[in-house]
């Protein structure tokens, strides 16, 4: 069976030039079918602020109205998709930069206000075309993914990145594809010890999480991350890999799997 | 043979959303297979002055330096390709927007400094991929290109829309595709009386361009234009029109051929 990996890469990394030169090696090396999946929040507020435009967070989610949408659609499917599209392409990976919008790859619509909170442009995703996107990777094309994504009516939306890489994953299973999810993360997995970075637990399944949520050692942000992870491989992801960007390639990371 | 018609629209077109929407009913309801190359310099002038950045033009060209070249990037492939891809989505064209890094579609060199003018990061085209492009027409899909283009060696370059539409519309035409390559004006087409819309000359082959030059009818601009008009049938371009945007679709304007 066809093996494809999605690397998800967050702001931290893709905003600092030297950390994501050496992302972008290690993913060139990396063997097989990928697709990379990026970020790029930081920057956005820092285009955002130089514009006068505030960022407003709810639960650390970004509040996209109008002008926001403007500044993320130009930071995240311009400056930083096509930075990264252009250094790809000089590693010999022949790489095309995408949206949701492009080849209609990701359908999303408009999130309705939820217990008052408008977060004005942003797009729950509906569909990802994962036919398509393997008929790009088949092709011998890595896409490289914006977190952005389109309603279908004209509008591009403003699409978390950690569901663009698992919306993309899921949709490459449903085509056949064998798909490790692998998201970039400032640690080098779920640690047992927070203090302790070898801590590292090797894998997590279902009964191992709510195990683990039980005794306090998984807790905070990393329930919905790890809960996420496991509706992907419940969604037919072979599996997905909590690891530092540093360790791509490696067997460092925790493996989440059915 | 096979039917393509390339079509450039420039910025006072694109950075008006109602012109912009009529022109994307207008490119959505032409026959056959098409591809669209938009500017936006414009808007690139109006995102650098709100970033306090100024805008340094030599002879209607752009000075690009570091810091223009992350707007144009922002402006160009990201702000104003994603609006057309996402609003042609909603038109049932199945449009994917390019800049030369994705796919590699069109590489560049760094133009070098000539007679004391160093335009900084602009690329001279070197080559334009067009089967590549062929191939994405075949597959049911609508190029839409960004005017920047990438060396190869990891950077983005900011080249003139005129240039990639010409270069595109030539890659076309040696791959064997039959290429109409359509400049949008301010005017309906090459006017005998600058001051009678109604004077469009309906055709200009090599012959009646030195005559019209010699007679002072076509001077100042309209030189260079026609010229790379011409350089383009000689290349294997089957027809470029100047015409319209109101017009797209008619057969109002100025047909430049062998």
């Amino acid at each position: 069976m066809e093996q494809v990996t999605v690397i998800k890469v967050g702001g931290a990394i893709v905003e600092d030039a030297e950390r994501l030169a050496q992302l972008l090696d290690r993913f060139a090396a990396l063997p097989g079918q990928k697709v990379l999946v990026h970020g790029g929040g930081r920057r956005a507020t820092k285009v955002a602020s130089a514009l006068g435009i505030e960022s407003k967070m709810v639960e650390g989610r970004r509040i996209t109205d109008a002008e926001m949408l403007e500044v993320v659609t130009m930071v995240y499917g311009g400056l930083v998709n096509k930075n990264i599209v252009a250094q790809l392409q000089s590693r010999g990976v022949n790489a095309v930069g995408l949206t949701g919008a492009d080849m209609n790859v990701i359908r999303s619509h408009k999130r309705p206000k939820k217990d008052g909170v408008d977060y004005g442009f942003v797009g729950d995703v509906d569909k990802a075309d994962g036919h398509r996107l393997l008929s790009l990777i088949r092709g011998g094309l890595t896409p490289v993914m914006a977190p952005l994504t389109h309603d279908g009516m004209g509008h591009i939306l403003n699409t978390n990145a950690d569901t663009i890489a698992a919306e993309t994953a899921k949709a490459l299973a449903r085509e056949g594809a064998s798909t490790t999810l692998v998201y970039c993360f400032e640690k080098a997995g779920v640690l047992a010890d927070p203090d302790d970075e070898g801590s590292v637990i090797s894998t997590i399944n279902h009964d191992e999480f709510v195990r683990l949520v039980a005794n306090g050692t998984i807790s905070g942000g990393m329930i919905p991350k790890i809960t996420n992870a496991l509706a992907a491989v419940d969604a037919g992801v072979e599996r997905v890999i909590i690891t530092k960007a540093e360790n791509i390639g490696t067997s460092t990371g925790t493996v989440i799997t059915r």
